[in-house]
């Protein structure tokens, strides 16, 4: 499958409310909804993209009328996320394989590895090579629908620079600092948790903050952690500095707890934790 | 460090309120918590153990009086987890070796490995040595207080009867079935998220509530996955089948899939978290 863009649509903006008449159901797209589809993406009527309900996935087309959207036939078991995780990853001196092939698993959607201060490895094109197929392979042991995409190293500041933290919410994993943990802030992104059908927008000060579908950025540090100065370019990019909690973890370990955490918030139900609702 | 025990004790708790102050402070200690260490644990005046605010850890010591304890001293970065973790872990064809060094950064107590209906590696003594050479390797560069204990193998029947369920929240990690997710049972265990200076109490129904500090143990599959009747036999002295979320983990990510959320969840706060205190 291309990688169609993802929506997410609350159930409510069905046409019908049964799973099973989900095909050929129509979907009432909100003002925003209509803003992100046709403005920012620039799709037309005829174009398809991905409806996710916070539970299943379903084929969309969109229709001339551009309050409207066409359910099109569901997408079996989707192993995907419901969020585009970007991971930024300072190239540890080895086991990066496993760092691909387990966020991988784990359901990242494109790995960018930093050449940053204290980074000691410099990977032949080769190596990208081989992460690549790696991705490929854990990606189909995996079932997922999306390959993750290896891009070729780059400097710290080269990412900052073209990774925009201030569209997205960007998170910078620190060992020293009294930082939030990372776990705190995803929690923090409520919408995610409360209105799980109706948006994925991240809360936190740092993101433009928007009802869309929402990109997820995390960046780890090499064995040595981030320099000061790296740490300080980052925040000045909108970057929030996080804690993986007080452990002290090897570079190759922390990539999997991140994603670990990452991969788990979406399935939370606030009101079900907190017996207030439901 | 030997292992001492740990017990939770609130803020309120010490005659002092300021960190720089508690060498020398005491212990008003808890009706449960006295029964705890004097009834379930044996311990008597002169016993040491250690008191976690939630925060920091204490060196403590039981005076005559039972219902009080002085504070010895700091003990310095805490990197332990504030709740004891027993890993079952039905041993991969491979990658146990990564499984004890990773799970051991993140926490982990005692591992204890298990022969299931579908494991087929058959690890000789030397391989269990080899294990826990790793545990205290990976303990000394994770700066641990506690080296894991790797217990030899055990059949499934043998571990469900020798460790028992019902005194502590067990979880089954098991890919296939609708079971909640192992994150969203452990933030249900709400004590721990609203007063984790007071108790780490897990009030799932399983378990036998309580306020003391508490032990959890997580069961994690073979390749194949575990057999119906061996997640029935589970399920029937007390352990919760849970889910790991959607992606097709391999049995190696799996459990520090698990234990990145278990090491997580003692540092969310929730009052930050919803904006209803603090």
């Amino acid at each position: 499958m291309p990688q169609l863009q993802r929506l997410v649509i609350a159930p409510s903006q069905f046409s019908s409310q049964f799973s099973s008449q989900f095909s050929g159901s129509k979907i009432a797209l909100t003002p925003q909804q209509q803003h992100y589809l046709g403005r920012v993406l620039r799709l037309q009527a005829g174009d398809r993209f991905i409806a996710m309900d916070g539970q299943d996935w379903w084929l969309a087309v969109l229709t001339p009328d551009p309050t409207q959207a066409n359910v099109l036939e569901p997408i079996a078991a989707p192993t995907e996320l419901p969020v585009v995780v970007n991971l930024v990853i300072a190239m540890p001196k080895s086991g990066m394989e496993d760092i691909v092939r387990q966020t991988t698993e784990l359901g990242v959607s494109q790995i960018i590895p930093v050449i940053s201060q204290r980074t000691v490895l410099k990977p032949s094109p080769h190596k990208l090579d081989r992460w690549q197929r790696i991705a490929q392979e854990a990606s189909e042991q995996s079932e997922r629908q999306i390959i993750p995409e290896i891009i070729a190293p780059h400097t710290w500041t080269e990412v900052l620079a073209n990774w925009n933290a201030t569209c997205s919410p960007c998170y910078l994993c620190e060992a020293r600092g009294d930082y939030p943990h990372l776990l705190q802030c995803l929690m923090e992104s409520r919408a995610i948790l409360s209105n799980p059908g109706e948006s994925f927008e991240f809360s936190h000060s740092a993101s433009n903050a928007s009802s869309l579908p929402s990109t997820l950025t995390v960046a780890i540090g090499p064995e040595g952690g981030w320099t000061e100065a790296e740490v300080n370019a980052a925040i000045e990019v909108g970057y929030q500095p996080v804690s993986l909690g007080r452990q002290i973890l090897r570079s190759v370990t922390a990539p999997i707890v991140a994603m670990s955490l990452i991969a788990s918030t979406p399935f939370l139900k606030l009101g079900d934790r907190l017996g207030e609702e439901g």
